[in-house]
């Protein structure tokens, strides 16, 4: 087996995987008896309802709100789009449009709701005596308070009309399939676009808690909101929703998942450590080094041979001028450095949407020897990384990885082989 | 099982492994028919040396050379000291002193060296036509080069008279034993202290192809010495060597292992990461916290219950005034931040010497729950990383770790429980 050939089938499994036109044929419902109607908010919504035009066999309309610039031309389905991430008026427009679709739909009737990252800020809903700026408010003080995502989507649906599954309940009694192309570490389809047909089980006193223990600054239309909400939001369990459907169809998880069988299908046990690995790319890069040394010296915590997949989205601080190079090639000049002259070592990096930053690489490939392969062409690998030119020095020993544009984003595939 | 007293149990046992007074016993060889000669080198050779002395039943005699300021009072072994990084005349005439002590043996005698790290530098030894001046100048352009430790010892060994073996060829015919105390990743005996009785398999032309290959800048005496060397340096499999033993008896590794076998004493089942993961403290933690999600989450890449350890040593980058804690404070403040509200998360770090940078304790615990308990106590978690403030934020709550200094060190006790 071929290191690179390896990666490649490797990213390609997982591009794949992430791709609504691919990966939406298995999820369709059922054609119902009565009408089919489609809604949908988020980044990559419209290209999810085109994938669902094209496969649905039978009659289907709708309308899907997405991010400015992100339509994609339809025939069937309207695409709408509005303000990311500070909701606008075009978002209050785009609630009122989704509700109007759902509304008076029998139990006869099926509501493909498609749901992306983004969404939730292009759905803005606010309730009786909030205005849209008190709802843009409430969302700047969640997000610089720090509070994790479950904490944000526990306030986020007691101050709006549309998420925590309320969409989903004007639908009643139509059945809603929601097919979810999730941003989030973990994939709860309740926090991605903060689950407008998804209920979750935070409460109004939850909520309350929440605004004291991060102590967080609300309008004060939001807080007399929370304070005396009278329509509670649905609870998972609520019977109104016993025929509905949830589906995550795409996501960093899924795409790794699918990376992972493929080196199984190729005879490479493989393991994922993370979806969700953030941070400084070549701090990361020090970490998956050390173990994957701790594998080629130890044969722990994995016994070789082994690929090592991790997801997620790492930064670079740039510290040198004139550099070039993403945070992808980034952490593979780094982990090549770290992991120089232990032999089995085999690193790769890339970003799924095809494009590392602003060069024309996803990203690249690297191993024991990449270093020394640098010297030999005049480049010091060290120095390379410290003024962030991973880019020329990939680009000097011919291994970059140069895919194009894929027209997906699950965030980055890392992977390791150690054999 | 509660956590706290779960991870102390832990750091008991971790640090128990490192002491030598422990340890030593376990690797004592058989009394010869002949002397006991004991040699040694490095920073923690003279606690070795005295813990030797108390074990040992029978007579026994020798030399050992430590650091400046690391002596420590023996009976029957010379304890003497010299210059480490930057190498001085105290060495030479150490490396003098070893070669004397183990002189015209016979095959009934036994040489038990204690080796640990730092023993390098502590034993400078040039070969003829190279002054002391120009091991130095070697050793500086090696460590400038980033060369990985196995190249670099490689060089070492080919421009000394003592490293790579050679000391333990000096003592044939009599049987030698090396204690070593591991500083390196990997616990490769050959290269702590560039093993002076440990040969290892690099040839005089892997030496000069390193030279090419990092460029390295050495002094025209040591190049000359390289092109010419007439003593090769003695190979793993040489007969002279067939009857030596090398053990190592501590080590950030052996540490580890007995912490996993102290948690799965308990019934937790243990994983070793690395024990070498090194880098800014709150990136590092921000990777142990992603798996630790992962494995909450979804269990993989290990599934629940399940200990996580991993060693090495961390940095801190300070970024705020007024700020307290050492690395492991705020490795842990870092990976409380990002596993806040994902249950059953419970982490733990400390340095094995009992004391993390300039307070008093050795580390700190937190769990799931530890960033609301320090806001309930009127501290920002966030803030208070942002100012490298770990020692008091975990101060505020009640949990920092402080056991007072231990006496041993082979590094960072990550520990990171996920139930």
């Amino acid at each position: 087996m071929e290191p690179k050939a390896f990666f490649v089938s490797l990213f390609e499994a997982a591009v794949a995987a992430a791709d609504p036109e691919k990966t939406i044929r298995r999820f369709l419902p059922k054609r119902p008896k009565g009408r089919t109607i489609v809604i949908g908010a988020g980044k990559g919504s419209a290209q999810m309802a085109r994938a669902l035009e094209q496969a649905w066999e039978g009659p289907l309309e709708g309308v899907v709100v997405t991010r400015y610039g992100y339509g994609t031309p339809c025939e069937r389905i309207e695409i709408i789009e509005a303000a990311h991430p500070v909701p606008d008026e075009a978002g209050l427009s785009a609630s009122r449009r989704l509700f109007d679709a759902v509304k008076g739909l029998t139990a006869d009737d099926l509501v493909v709701a498609l749901i992306s990252g983004g969404g939730s800020a292009l759905l803005p809903a606010p309730p009786e005596g909030m205005a849209l700026a008190d709802e843009i408010a409430v969302n700047e003080a969640l997000l610089a308070s720090g509070a994790p995502i479950s904490a944000m989507n526990t306030i986020r649906k007691h101050l709006s009309t549309i998420k925590g599954g309320r969409l989903a309940l004007a639908a009643h009694p139509a059945k809603v399939v929601s097919l979810v192309v999730s941003d989030i570490p973990g994939d709860n389809p309740a926090y991605v676009a903060s689950g407008p047909t998804v209920p979750d089980a935070g409460s109004r006193t939850d909520a309350l808690e929440i605004v004291r223990n991060y102590g967080l600054r609300l309008p004060e239309a939001a807080l007399r909101h929370l304070e005396t909400e009278e329509a509670a939001a649905p609870l998972p369990g609520d019977p109104r929703f016993a025929g509905n459907e949830v589906h995550v169809i795409a996501s960093a998880a899924v795409s790794l998942e699918a990376a992972a069988a493929e080196a199984k299908r190729q005879g490479i046990a493989a393991v994922i450590l993370s979806d969700a690995i953030e941070g400084e790319a070549r701090e990361v890069a020090g970490v998956h080094a050390a173990i994957a040394r701790e594998v080629a010296m130890r044969d722990r915590p994995f016994a070789k041979p082994v690929l090592l997949l991790s997801g997620g989205e790492t930064t670079v601080t740039i510290r040198g001028k004139g550099g070039r190079g993403g945070r992808n090639s980034e952490f593979l000049l780094a982990f090549a450095n770290a992991i120089e002259g232990v032999e089995g070592i085999h690193g790769f990096a890339a970003d799924t949407d095809g494009i590392d930053g602003s060069q024309d690489n996803a990203g690249a490939f690297a191993d024991f020897a990449t270093a020394a392969r640098m010297r030999a062409a005049g480049i010091d690998p060290k120095a390379a990384l410290a003024r962030n030119d991973a880019w020329t020095a990939f680009d000097a020993i011919g291994d970059l990885f140069v895919p194009g544009p894929t027209g997906t984003n699950v965030n980055d595939l890392r992977a390791i082989l150690v054999r």
